[in-house]
């Protein structure tokens, strides 16, 4: 399953799954789980850039990702780690100008949340390694500054929950990535700075990713 | 490429892209392209029953879907046709409801458009077989009601300004589906009913796909 990012399908991201998260955005705390979908191509991996488009803010949000191992519908919270064969460490980058004009247009989040290099992701962890996959630190730098350094025992809801919930809307397939929402701290990043982000167990460092940022060069421009 | 559905990765669905469709929803006519994704596990082939999620008011909305060739970023206009390997109609089923109220709240559409069999689609059409795209005519029936009788000559904006705006945003992949976007005439459809859509070409049929309508079995259920 090392290759995750190169056969899967679908990268589904959960949105405020922690209060804290929830409330730096000034947004109410949810009552089930709420999620969007990133495309494949926005994966980031080693050796890469992550880009900036020119004329958005970017902001970074840490987060672990769940990589699913079996096709699935319906899974019940029950069965649903029978579903999970590991994890990764990932990056869910957001036009937060964009995706903030989104949500007072009532539009959807694809393009703020879809640019290519969008989701840095990190190596495969197998599933054996992580025993308590809700009792993991996840941590973020820009430069040499923490802005990110929280637990996913701050979860709202747990990954069992959130497989039965996404799996009840679409099925989930081998390969698909769960990306399981942010601590607060979430900012923005500008080309020339190097973020850095990690995933401890009991101080233990299983990942750590690590880019440069830079400009998008291309055609696209955020104007007013 | 008549497997498109097997490999390819994304689905990029343009809303309000013809300006009869936005107003009978309401919605302002826009001046740049707008999308959302929907997963490929959303694709309803051939002998499949089209399923409606308990709770929802699932909006029929019959496309011209676009066959993508080859990998491309940031294609300009004078190219996009060259990414284009063929076409394929389709159906983006949408839980109007539940859109409804995620545009109200400012969140993402991925649920209301995202369900299984939501993206009931036909045979892949070569290229060669439509010379004109921007000349095709898409209908829709329930039963044996005409719903939607439309022609893409009334797109907004057309193909490769599409893929031009899409792909300055998100690396287009072989075997990605454009959805261009609907005419007027949209309305729901109930378990029991049969819908048929149709893509013709100066009179002449080119696609025919027919489902029968079901409830969905799960454990989905939408309560307001
Ligand atoms: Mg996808
Ligand atoms: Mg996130
Ligand atoms: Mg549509």
């Amino acid at each position: 399953m090392q290759n995750f990012t190169k056969f899967g399908k679908k990268i589904v991201a959960i949105c405020r799954n922690f209060s804290e998260h929830a409330k730096e955005l000034g947004n109410a705390v949810p009552t089930s789980p709420t999620f969007f979908l990133k495309p494949t191509t926005s994966y980031l991996l080693s050796g890469g850039k992550l880009e900036i488009p020119k004329g958005c803010i970017v902001h970074h949000e840490v987060e672990l990702g769940v990589v699913i191992g079996k096709d699935g519908r319906d899974i019940r919270k029950s069965e649903a780690m029978n579903y999970v064969e590991g994890y990764a460490l990932g990056i869910d980058m957001t036009a937060r100008n964009l995706q903030e004009v989104a949500k007072k247009k009532g539009l959807p989040w694809s393009t703020s949340k879809g640019f290519d290099t969008f989701t840095p992701i990190g190596e495969f962890i197998p599933k054996s390694e992580i025993k308590d996959p809700h009792n993991v630190d996840l941590w973020l730098k820009l430069n040499e500054e923490i802005k990110q350094n929280g637990t996913t025992k701050d979860m709202i809801f747990d990954i069992p929950t959130l497989i039965e919930h996404v799996s009840s809307i679409m099925k989930l397939e081998k390969g698909d990535l769960i990306l399981t929402g942010t601590p607060s701290g979430v900012g923005p990043i500008h080309p020339g700075q190097v973020i850095t982000a990690g995933l401890n167990v009991n101080d233990k460092n299983l990942s750590t990713i690590k880019f440069p940022v830079v400009e998008r060069v291309g055609l696209f421009e955020y104007k007013l």
